[in-house]
C-alpha cells in the first residue's frame, strides 16, 4: 500500500466553518461523549429519539448517526423513521453495529435496519463487522473478539454486498467501499482503556461525512484527526480519566502542521 | 441600565447550607452534567422519571427542573405529574424548552406543558424563547439561531403572557418577569464549545430558586455564580475537555471575594 | 475488630488478567461513570436493557449489576429477566437499591426484585439499606439520611433474612453476610461532592465478584481499591471536577505497594 493523498486538513476546516448539525439516535452509555466530541470538532450535535420528531430532526441535519448500543424495539423503529427521512433528502446515514455478535437481538436488528433503510456506512470493531458479514464470531459484550478470516476481505465483501462503505476500527482502521481500501494507522493504546472511543469514532465519521460527498475520504479524514488528537492526549495524560478530557482539548485545537506531520493513512 | 443590587453571595451560602434536593426530569445527553453541577454547588440532585414516582419525588424536593432535550410523549406525561405535584406544594418549576424551534413536536409539547401546569420560569436560548413566544424562527438543532425582533421585548412579552419569569441565556443573559429586567454579563465564549452549559444553567437556576421566594433574584444569582466559575475555568483550561472539569472545581470553591469582584449584573 | 487478612492485590490482579464482562442494568445519570470505572479497573462493561437481550447478555457476563436509580416498570421487568438468567448460570447478581426510602415505588420495586430473583449482594447507603431492612427512614432523594438504629445490626439482620451479602457504603463501609462483618475505612470526603461514587462502588463490587467465589472478600477488596484511588485523587485534585478524572487515573495505575500501605480493612 502507498501513502494516501487525502486533504485531511481541508475537511477539518470545512467542519469548523460549516458547523453542521449531526443528528444521533445513539446509546445512553456514551451519548455524552458523542455529543461532546462532535462539539469539540466545531459541529452541532443533536439527539432526538421520539418517533414523532426523529424524522424532522434528521431533515434539518447534515448527517445521521445510528448506534445500537442500548437498542430497544421502539428505538429501532424510530431509527427507521429518521433514516427514511435522511434517505429521501440524501443525508448520509452512518450505522454503528455496537455489540453485534454479542446477542441475537443485536444481530437481528442490525440486519433489519440494513434491509429496511439505506445505510451509507457501517461501522464496527472487528468482531461486530465480521458478525454482520455473516461470520460465526462472538463479540465479548461490546469489546472486540478475535476474527479468524482476513478482516480486509470480510470488510470488502460486506461493502460490496451492502453497497456501502464499511469502517472497521481497531489498532489499524480499515475503510473500504468494496474496491478502494484505506488504512488509518493513527491512534493510541490508551483509547482501549476508556469507554466511548468506538462510539465517538462513529460520531466523528458522521461529522466529516456531513461536509463532503466523498464519504470514504471524509471518514478516513475524521478518524485520522480523532486519532491524532488521541495520540497527543495519551502523551501527556496521567491515565484514562485525564486522557478523555485532554482528547477533547486536542480535538478542539488540532492544527494543520500537527495533522500533516502525524497522519498515517495508506491506500 | 444600572448595576443591580442583588446579594449573590448570600444565596450561594443558602444553597450550601440548606443542600436542597433538586428533582429533574431532564434529557439523557446532559443528565450527567446537570447532576454534577447541582452537586458541585452543594445541593442534592435527583432524577426520577417514572410516572409512578415523579410526583412523590417532586414533593420531597425544593425545586423541579424540566428539560425537554430528549422528550417523548410518556416523558412529558410524567413531567405533568411531577409539575402538578410541585404546583400543589408551591415548589418552583423551571422549564428548559431545549430545542424548541427545531421540530413541531418540541414546540407543541412545550406549549402543552405551559398550558397544563404552572411553570414558574421558562428558560431557553434566543431562538428557543422566540419560538415559544410565537416568533417564526428555526432553532439549529439545540443551538441558537439568529432572532430578528428585539429579544428583550420578546422575553418581556412572553413573561407577561405566561405570568412567569423568562430567562434567555446567551452572551448576555436576560431575565425578566415582564416588568423588571436583569442582565447578566458574566460567562465566557468557551461555554459554547462544550455540550451541556445551557442545561446546566437551568439546573443552577433550579438550585437557587430552591432557597429563595424571589425567583428572579435567585435565577440571576445562580447564573452569575455559574458563569463566574466558567470565566475562571476558561482562563486556566487547555480546551473544552479540561474546561468542563475545572468549571466544576471553581463552582465548588467559589468565594465571596471573587463573586464581588467579578459579578456583572445590570437592572 | 482486628485488621482483616484479605489479599486485595491478588483480586485486583485477577480482574486485570481476566477482564470479565460486567453486565449492567443501571440508571441514566451515572451510567457513564459506571462504565468508565469498570473499564479503568481493566474489565469490560456492557449495558443492555431490552428484555429481548438482557437475559442473553447476562449469560455471557461474569457478574450482573442492577441499579434502580432511574427505574421504570419495564426496566424492572428486564432486570428480572437478566437476573433470572444469571441465577440459572450461577453468575453473581448485585443490587444497588439507589433511592430506596425516597419513594414508595422504589421501596416496592426493590422488595419485588428481592422476592422474585436471587440477589447475591444488596448495596446501598445507610438510609437505603435501613429502609429495605424495614426501618422507618426517609432517604433524601438519593443522598443518605440519618439512621437511628445501629447500622451494623440492621445490615447483619437484613443479610440473614435475605441470605445474601449486604454492603452499606459511607464514611466507613460495612459488609456482612450476617455472620462475618468487615469494615473498610478507606475513602475521602471529596467522594460526597461528586455524583456517581455510590453507583460506581456497586459496579466495582460487581467487577470484583466476577473473579472470586468469595463474594464478601471480593466486595471488600473492590471497595478498598476504589477508595484508595479516591484518596490519592483527592490529594492532588483542584475540586470535584478534576477529582473524578484523577480517580479514573489512579484506579488504572493502582499498584500493590500503594494498596498494602493504605488498605484499612477490619474484620
Amino acid at each position: 500500500m502507498a501513502k494516501a493523498k487525502i486533504d485531511v486538513c481541508r475537511l477539518l476546516q470545512e467542519v469548523r466553518n460549516k458547523k453542521p448539525v449531526i443528528h444521533h439516535l445513539t446509546n445512553w452509555v456514551t451519548i455524552y461523549d458523542c455529543a461532546n466530541i462532535v462539539k469539540a470538532f466545531g459541529a452541532s450535535p443533536v439527539m432526538a429519539h421520539a418517533p414523532e420528531e426523529s424524522g424532522q430532526m434528521a431533515n434539518l441535519a447534515s448527517a445521521l448517526v445510528l448506534n445500537i448500543g442500548t437498542l430497544t424495539i421502539d428505538f429501532i423503529e424510530s431509527m427507521k423513521i429518521a433514516a427514511g427521512s435522511a434517505n429521501l433528502k440524501g443525508i448520509p446515514v452512518i450505522l454503528d453495529v455496537c455489540g453485534a455478535g454479542a446477542t441475537k437481538f443485536r444481530d437481528d436488528k442490525s440486519l433489519e435496519l440494513l434491509d429496511t433503510v439505506k445505510i451509507d456506512l457501517i461501522k464496527g470493531n472487528s468482531s461486530e463487522i465480521a458478525r454482520i458479514a455473516g461470520e460465526n464470531v462472538s463479540t465479548k459484550g461490546v469489546d472486540a473478539a478475535e476474527v479468524k478470516n482476513d478482516l480486509e476481505v470480510v470488510a470488502r465483501t460486506l461493502a460490496k454486498n451492502r453497497r456501502c462503505i464499511v469502517a472497521v476500527t481497531g489498532k489499524t482502521d480499515i475503510l473500504t467501499d468494496g474496491l478502494l481500501l484505506y488504512k488509518v494507522n493513527n491512534g493510541h493504546e490508551m483509547m482501549t482503556h476508556v469507554v466511548g472511543t468506538g462510539c465517538m469514532a462513529t460520531s466523528v465519521i458522521g461529522t466529516f461525512c456531513a461536509v463532503s460527498r466523498n464519504l470514504i475520504e471524509a471518514s478516513v479524514s475524521g478518524l485520522c484527526c480523532f486519532e491524532i488528537a488521541a495520540e497527543l492526549a495519551a502523551e501527556v495524560c496521567g491515565g484514562p480519566g485525564t486522557f478523555k478530557e485532554k482528547l477533547f482539548d486536542y480535538v478542539f485545537s488540532l492544527d494543520k502542521e500537527t495533522i500533516k506531520k502525524r497522519q498515517r493513512i495508506e491506500c
